[in-house]
């Protein structure tokens, strides 16, 4: 059973984590098969190995992890395939892989064009 | 005359940019008439006044900030405010004010969760 991770920063001030809640709640909308956890490299929880190990709990054989990051800096470039590694260690019965940043998609900037174009 | 600012975080490697000048280079492809400039709160440059003074010197008198984040944190909510009025303060012949975060945008996020379901 293949399951999803978005995968964010965290930061402090937990109001930042709105627009990662909305993702789920909209990605269960649409896609109540295939289910999903949130997870965050920092400050705030659960952390990527939490989030796999729930996803493992009720029987995921693959988990896709999603980076909801813009730009591939020293977060995603250095750390996460670390923390990636070390988790398919954790649980090596299953398929971890993960996606590019969704800031690597023409159709998300695209949409962050239009946004911008509809306040002009 | 209106001009955009992409608004990013900013990070120590370089190539954390790169979706940032993508958006840019597609703003200016579709939106030719009404300039763009990035700006960056930390760790990059232009700044935010950088950016602004930019535009103001090509003739904008207006200037709309969009701010490239996920999440509206301590960044968006604290510093932000006190930076865009510090330039408003700066700039007073221009119209300066600033869109919501764009992860706060519904379109913004179903690009993530279509670009999510394609990798599944």
């Amino acid at each position: 059973m293949k399951a999803l991770i978005f995968f964010g920063h965290g930061a402090r001030d937990t109001r930042w984590r709105e627009p990662f809640d909305r993702l789920a709640v909209l990605w269960r909308a649409q896609h109540p098969n295939t289910r999903v956890e949130l997870a965050f490299l920092e400050l705030m929880e659960p952390s990527l190995e939490e989030a796999i190990s729930l996803q493992v709990a009720i029987g995921a054989t693959e988990v896709v992890v999603v980076p909801v990051f813009f730009g591939q800096g020293g977060h995603l470039r250095n750390d996460f395939p670390v923390l990636l590694s070390a988790c398919q260690d954790q649980f090596p019965e299953i398929q971890l892989s993960a996606t590019p940043a969704v800031g690597e998609d023409e159709a998300v900037l695209q949409a962050i064009i239009e946004f911008s174009a509809r306040t002009l």
